[in-house]
């Protein structure tokens, strides 16, 4: 199990759904950062379950607690342990899992790569998981802020068929996005999500989506080609995350169909830096970045576990049918926002140390 | 520079597209695996430039040399020094491109990453690169067969607007993928590809494109989650590729307009093992391999050098028009097909390395 | 700051001396071994300090929790998140080691690197950051007796002047070791050895000592050439633990006044096993073991922290004069013991998840 | 097989005794640092065998030839590639050796691991490896030189039961070591190894002897706490070559004889920077370079081919005899030396470019 992410600013996460606590540790950040509890709060608020208007009673949940790495609120250049009890540790009947795989899940590979797996709820394949990212992915925007003024803002810009209008990314802000629960900036569009998840939630179904990010003020020279070009990097940070089947940067699957003269970005200048006129690279050449805002776009699947009655077989091959108990998030990207952030945050302040050692 | 790639199965490529040579170490293949230059020189021939009845003579080029690692024609379980000599060393005249960086290629970013670059071509952003990778790929393929007879095969499914019909996942073999020079194995799509394609260069212009893949025969329990999701590794190292744009496993990006219901993979026996009955999840799941076939897509933009003249500024910012002088390659999918299966067999082959050590 | 070590077998420590509390997260831990805190607790117990009779008021101490990674005592396969409480948090007066760095301690590098450190204790530099060390020991322990019946066993074979016989490298066991307060399994020499430690206690100093391993049935094959070696693993992992200053691998440099028909270890039938007459190597030939017991020695050096008053000077270079107040250990061998025996067990059971790969 | 060494200043060598040829890929090295093959082959030349008045004759051997990486004289911040051609590709009578595993070399661990080996020579474990590894090293001096004005010099300072007397380490260069054959700046000491080694050879057998280091103007601050603490990298490195058994740092084994009181070194003024009295901490203190020289030393066993008959056992156990052929190295040392050298290049030169990421 390859739980570390990055070569300098090291994240290392732990923790299984119903396991006494999840989180992470973060080895490599510089110090003399100024961080408490309160920085890495906000977003792990963000990413709570039941976060719309019928479920603030779960407000208290996922409380962080920075165990070491920091003193008198400053880090001081040490491993930065971050931890979140669990509320339910080993409750629940999940009889029925313990004999058929859930349809999508991880249920069946867990079991056929480890021959054991976490009794109940997803284990390890979690959603809880990304607590320890989110964690992380704080302190790397402090540190990106910090040393380069960077801003990470991610948005819901389709949920099924529904596609958003695109914000504007030069102005763009988390405020703005958490103006609809979908949080899609798009006011019209996210109505129209809202409604697609609520008939699909009624259906006992769920719907997949796709998360949209853009990364300004990113010093230009990061990344690491060949192999740790930035946007192999935030490929692999955002398909290491739960649910994903695609990513985009810049013009993505659509620049396939574009020629080169229409698809190539001009180089213009912009006020005493060279810029580009258009920015279908989505902030990225060669693997490195070049100024401009990086633009990328992450995929996710309609949730595997559904309480609709599914078709399926049990371990041992014997057809049988199955329908989740219990509620379950019918779409996910809402939640799935500030993970998006969080790993492109790792991922630009690894390129960034990085980079400042050929300084 | 980031240039090696994988934890066991570990690939260091080197090499510019003017200096001596090109090539490739691969540390920690196994001892014992039958293994002569023969083995290599059929996917690096596929991916040559210039393969078609136009241009054959160029067949003489990049010849592999095995310089250590082997004996007898078997491994030694001893680092595999690859190396392909360039025929073109320092040649051509470059002084246009000295004050022009390219719009869209690497040329800016390399400049102000590095403060220097190499003088022509497009250095160690060339294609030349990934003859490296093609080298370490046919290795790792090796391996793979001889481990597992896993099967990797890729092909052309789209180019500019024209999308192929899908093969037969199950049976598509590299001769039916080469029966055409676009190596897409619809040969009606195929020729409306070659006709793009012959139109775009009469334009002096270029055009993108999708290249898919299939693994077959992959065990069960492949991939290292969280972060070496196998779907993260492959999307790493196909977007780690010049010119990719995006990245797709299994459904990709029409998954998410899908409810979970359509979505989901119900399980059912196949033969003595337990299959999914679809395969929406391209055969992984929960970031390990299900045994299922995984399938992937992988985005190409039009090539960035373009006959075409441009509208573009200088390195220091003055307006001016660019127009690229001799031969470009007006589409890279062709030449991308060897390249993705090799990057794919070489995740595949570490990620085997590592679950050996844990079976 | 590196607080991983392993590649496969991946131990991550974290936690200053006064910080909440301080452990490790083990990743890579194959799955179903039986696994709870009891085995991880008497090797805890025996790094304590002050276990000697006059000392056992503090037992209480370093009680491990196991926070995520196993269901049942079983392991599955996910990272084990171990987690020790400090008792101290952040107390004292530090006020005069706020100026006056503490001669051959970490105050003076750690304020260099980092530009800010710990105001009290070591911070990371204290030997509490070796818990999670012992704790992720202890499992890689359970994985190589499981695995292999590997046994690995440490004691103190010099106090200053006063050097142990050898015990008898075959049968040593940590009962043995155990028999004495300084964990000399030499008797005569554990008596001089306390005395002259009891001596230097009493003149406010410190002593330095050596503490020897034997590793017995670890199997022939382990390391990796060729810069990790199996003795340059070890060596990296003993010279990582505080307050060493040495480390020999069986003979040693006592070896360099050898001649090669001396030193040369011939081979002899051992039963069903070639091995070796000798073991000068030290259980290792050319970076691999060979079956033999691997042998290696560890130099530590007398502890900083003394009582006597030294003339030094503050951090402004003016000269003053500092006596440690409060107690101090005055020599660490006997604590070193079960912190040597883990690291060897971490290198260990690296290497042979490692060779596991390749089998 | 583990061939790569360092985290962003990385090295990885290839190559066997008697394939194509030795050398290694400098990944990471900072761009526009002048470099060719001048600066690379002094070291290789120094490591060559056979320098002595009688074997000049072999001054041909081991030119290096960079393959990548540089352009007019400077590093392109991308790969650079170092190859030395082998002048006996696969010749001599092995036939010997192919049935009885010369006691105490490699032979043997590398049939038991990988099932295989190179036929004739030491294949990977023969010091020819070690062409790569100087070649990287004397890259790493240039790095240190340019950034810091590091000096690494190295010397013999024991063989067998002679040690020398210690050279000024404020001042000892290379030019004074290579005064004598044995590169031992102790004149007279000199002259007595000489003849030991003499009679040594005339014995047929071989002998062992000590390496000393000395690295002055190291920056403060360079070492990564935890695991890699500078003596802990240190350690690895030299413990990585061939014929070591054993390393110490500063005071070493006898600092473990001392007391606190005499082994601690205090602080005072040297010019304006706090520097310290002593240095029987060799330069480094909680891992971290304090300014002092860095010092240490490196056992380097007897060479294990030597002409005499041995008693031992071929592969199948049968008792034998085996009296190498040819004429074999009595000595290593003197050749140890740039090799030592290179090492300590190399690991500077990575925690220097790591230490720069965070200031």
């Amino acid at each position: 199990m390859a739980s570390t992410f990055g070569k300098l600013f090291k994240v290392t996460t732990f923790g299984e759904s119903h396991c006494k606590g999840v989180g992470a540790i973060v080895d490599g950040c510089p110090p003399k950062l100024a961080l408490t509890e309160s920085d890495i709060q906000p977003q792990l608020s963000r990413r709570r379950p039941g976060q719309s208007a019928v479920s603030t009673s779960r407000d208290e949940k996922d409380h962080v607690i920075i165990q070491s790495g920091t003193e008198n609120g400053l880090t001081l250049g040490t491993p930065i342990s971050l931890y979140v009890a669990n509320q339910d540790q080993r409750p629940g009947d999940y009889s029925e899992m313990a004999k058929i795989p859930r349809p999508s899940h991880a249920d069946f590979t867990y079991q056929m790569k480890y021959d054991i797996r976490a009794s109940s709820g997803g284990g390890r394949a979690s959603a809880r998981e990304t607590i320890g990212r989110v964690c992380a992915g704080a302190i790397a925007e402090k540190l990106l802020k910090e040393y380069a003024h960077v801003e990470i803002v991610s948005w819901v810009s389709s949920v099924g068929d529904i596609e958003s209008e695109a914000p504007n990314l030069a102005t763009i802000t988390r405020d703005q996005v958490d103006q609809t629960i979908i949080r899609c900036p798009d006011a019209k569009a996210a109505k129209s999500m809202e409604k697609v998840i609520s008939k699909t939630k009624d259906d006992n179904d769920s719907i997949g989506g796709v998360v949209s990010c853009v990364c300004r003020n990113v010093p230009v020279g990061l990344g690491e080609p060949i192999f740790d070009k930035l946007e192999a990097l935030l490929a692999q940070a955002m398909m290491s995350l739960p649910a994903t089947k695609g990513f985009e940067i810049g013009s993505g699957f659509k620049g396939t169909k574009m020629t080169g003269s229409t698809h190539n970005d001009p180089f213009i200048m912009k006020g005493d830096r060279l810029g580009t006129k258009t920015n279908n690279s989505g902030g990225i050449q060669g693997g490195i970045s070049n100024g401009e805002p990086i633009t990328f776009k992450v995929a996710f699947k309609p949730p595997a576990t559904i309480g609709q009655e599914q078709k399926t077989a049990t371990y041992s091959g014997k057809e049988t049918t199955l329908a989740a108990k219990g509620r379950h998030d019918p779409c996910v990207v809402a939640r799935a926002v500030p993970i998006v952030e969080s790993m492109a945050a790792i991922v630009l302040a690894d390129c960034l140390l990085q980079q400042r050692a050929y300084l």
